[in-house]
C-alpha cells in the first residue's frame, strides 16, 4: 500500500527549522520523505512523503510537534494564503490503496492533531463532511489573521478541536485528494489575451471541465504565453482531452500549441491514459505494464 | 537490477513436464517466474522470469537440466521452426542493468550451458559475436534435422560447446535484446491487400523501419483486417511513429484505423513515449513518473 502525503508548512525562511521537520519525518519508520522545498517569498515549505497508513500518520504527527514548537503565525509573513503552522495536509492514494481508506485516514490523523495539539482542524476535498467547506481555498479565506471571528461565526466551528485557534499554530485543514499534475501549456504567440480566453474556457469556473483550473500568464523572458494549469483528477478530466481542447481553441485565433510541461511528478496511469487515446488502443490493462507486473508478483 | 529472461523450450504438450520445469524455476532463489504458457500444435512453451544477474542465470541453467533429461527433439514434432530443448534464451535488460551486462551475461550462461550439459550454443542479437549470426531464424534455418550437417558446414562451428548436436537437445541458441512489443493496428475494412501493402511499408525487411517485423493477415471473425507486428526496439523506432506511418498510409486507400492492441507485456517506457510525443511534453524525466521515484529512493 502506497499512500502519498504533502504537508504545507508556512515556514520557508529559516532553513534550519525546515530540516529539523525533515529530519522528524526521515525518523519515522513506514515513510519515506520523497521531497521537499521551500519558497522564501511565499515563506512556505512543501514535503512530499510516501508510505502505508500507519507511517504516514506518525510522520505527519511528528511534523506537527516540531512545528507548532518553531512557528508562531502571528510573527509570519509571507505571499501565500495560510492559516495555520502545518498549513494542508492531503492524502493521496497511489496504488493499493482506495480513496475511501484515505478519507478515513485524514479523519483519523485529524482527530489526533486536535486532541494531542490543541490545534482546530478543518477536513477538506474528500474527507470533507460539510458541503460548504470541501474547496480549500473558502476553509482559508480571512487566513490566520480572520480565523478567531470566522470560527466563532455560524457554521464554521471546526471538525475537530475547540472553536478557537490555536494561540501560535492556528488551525489545519487535512483531507483526501487525487493525485495534482501541475501540467503548462505553452502557446506560439505573445498574445496574452488568447492565452486567457482559453484558460476561462477549459477551467471549471468559468464553465470549463470539473477537475481544472487554470490561468494565461505570460512567460516573459521568452515571449510567448502559456496556459498553466492544475488538474485535480486525473481520472476524471484526463491530461489528453485538456490538451486536445487546448489545440482546438489555439486554432481558432490562428495559434500553434508550441509544447508543454508537466511540472514535478505525475502517476503513470496518467500517462498511460493518454498513450491509449492517442494510439486507440483497446482492451489494454494496466498489468500489462512490465513495471506493474513486477511490482505485484 | 532486473533482467528479464524469456526462454522458449521445445515441449507444450505434456502438462506434467511443462510443470516440473516451472517448479524447477521457482525452486530458484533471486528471481521470479512471472508467467509461462504453452501452444500445442506449436509444441512449445514460453516462460517468462525476471531476476538480477545471478537469480536468471541459475534459473535458466535449471530449466536447461531438466529439459535436456525430459526432452527428445528426436521425436518432437510441431509447427514451430526450433533446434534445441532449450531453443531460444533472451536476456532482456529491465531496470538498473545495462545491455551490455545482458550480453555479458548471455555469453557467461551460454558457456556454461555448453560445458555443464555438452549442449552447443550460439550466440545471436546483441550478445553475438559474429555478424552473420545475429538474427535467430539464420541461425535457426535447417533446424533440429538439419543441424549436425549445419554445424560440421565453414562457419557454423557453435560460440561453445562440441561443433556436433546433442543427440536428444540439439543446440542452444542464447543472447540479449530490447523487450519485445507485440503490437497490431486494426484496420476498418475487410481488404486484405490494404493490411498487406501498409505491413511491406514498414516493416525493416522490404524498406521500412529498422526495428519493425510486420504482416497483413485477415481477422475472419470480425470482417476487418490487422497489420500484426513485433517491435524490436521500441527506443529506435517508437510505437507512436509506426501508428502514424500505418494511419497515414491507410488514409492513402481511404482506409481508417479502427483501434490498435498490445499483446502481453509493454515497458513503462514505451508507453511514456507516446504520451510526450502526442503532448509535445518538452523536458520530461523518467523521474517526473511517481512510481519511478518511489521505486528508486
Amino acid at each position: 500500500m502506497v499512500i502519498e502525503c504533502v504537508p504545507n508548512v508556512s515556514e520557508g525562511r529559516r532553513p534550519e527549522i525546515v530540516a529539523a521537520m525533515a529530519d522528524a519525518i526521515r525518523a519515522i519508520d513506514g515513510v519515506r520523505l520523497l521531497d521537499h522545498s521551500s519558497d522564501a517569498s511565499h515563506n512556505r515549505s512543501v514535503f512530499t512523503l510516501a508510505g502505508d497508513a500507519a507511517g504516514v500518520e506518525r510522520a505527519v504527527l511528528a511534523l506537527v510537534e516540531r512545528a507548532t514548537g518553531d512557528i508562531d503565525l502571528r510573527t509570519h509573513r509571507g505571499e501565500h494564503p495560510r492559516m495555520g503552522a502545518v498549513d494542508v495536509v492531503p492524502f493521496v492514494p497511489i496504488e493499493g490503496v482506495t480513496m475511501a481508506e484515505c478519507v478515513a485516514l485524514a479523519r483519523k490523523v485529524g482527530s489526533e492533531i486536535a486532541s494531542r495539539f490543541n490545534v482546530p482542524v478543518y477536513l477538506y476535498e474528500e474527507a470533507s463532511i460539510n458541503p460548504a467547506r470541501k474547496n480549500l481555498e473558502d476553509i482559508r479565506r480571512g487566513e490566520f489573521e480572520g480565523l478567531a471571528a470566522k470560527m466563532a461565526s455560524a457554521g464554521w466551528a471546526p471538525d475537530f478541536g475547540p472553536a478557537a485557534p490555536h494561540p501560535s499554530a492556528g488551525a489545519t485543514v487535512v483531507g483526501a485528494r487525487m493525485p495534482l499534475i501541475a501540467y503548462n501549456i505553452n502557446l506560439a504567440t505573445n498574445r496574452l489575451d488568447v492565452a486567457k480566453k482559453i484558460a476561462a474556457g477549459i477551467r471549471h469556473s468559468s464553465g470549463g471541465y470539473r477537475y481544472v483550473k487554470a490561468m494565461g500568464i505570460m512567460l516573459e523572458g521568452r515571449g510567448i504565453v502559456q496556459v498553466s494549469m492544475n488538474l485535480t483528477n486525473y481520472e476524471k478530466t484526463p491530461i489528453f482531452r485538456v490538451f486536445e481542447t487546448v489545440k482546438r481553441e489555439a486554432a481558432r485565433y490562428g495559434v500553434q500549441v508550441l509544447e508543454s510541461e508537466i511540472v514535478g511528478l505525475v502517476p503513470s496511469a496518467a500517462l498511460n491514459a493518454a498513450a491509449e487515446f492517442y494510439l486507440q488502443i483497446e482492451g489494454f490493462k494496466a498489468d500489462q505494464v512490465l513495471e506493474n507486473k513486477l511490482r505485484n508478483e
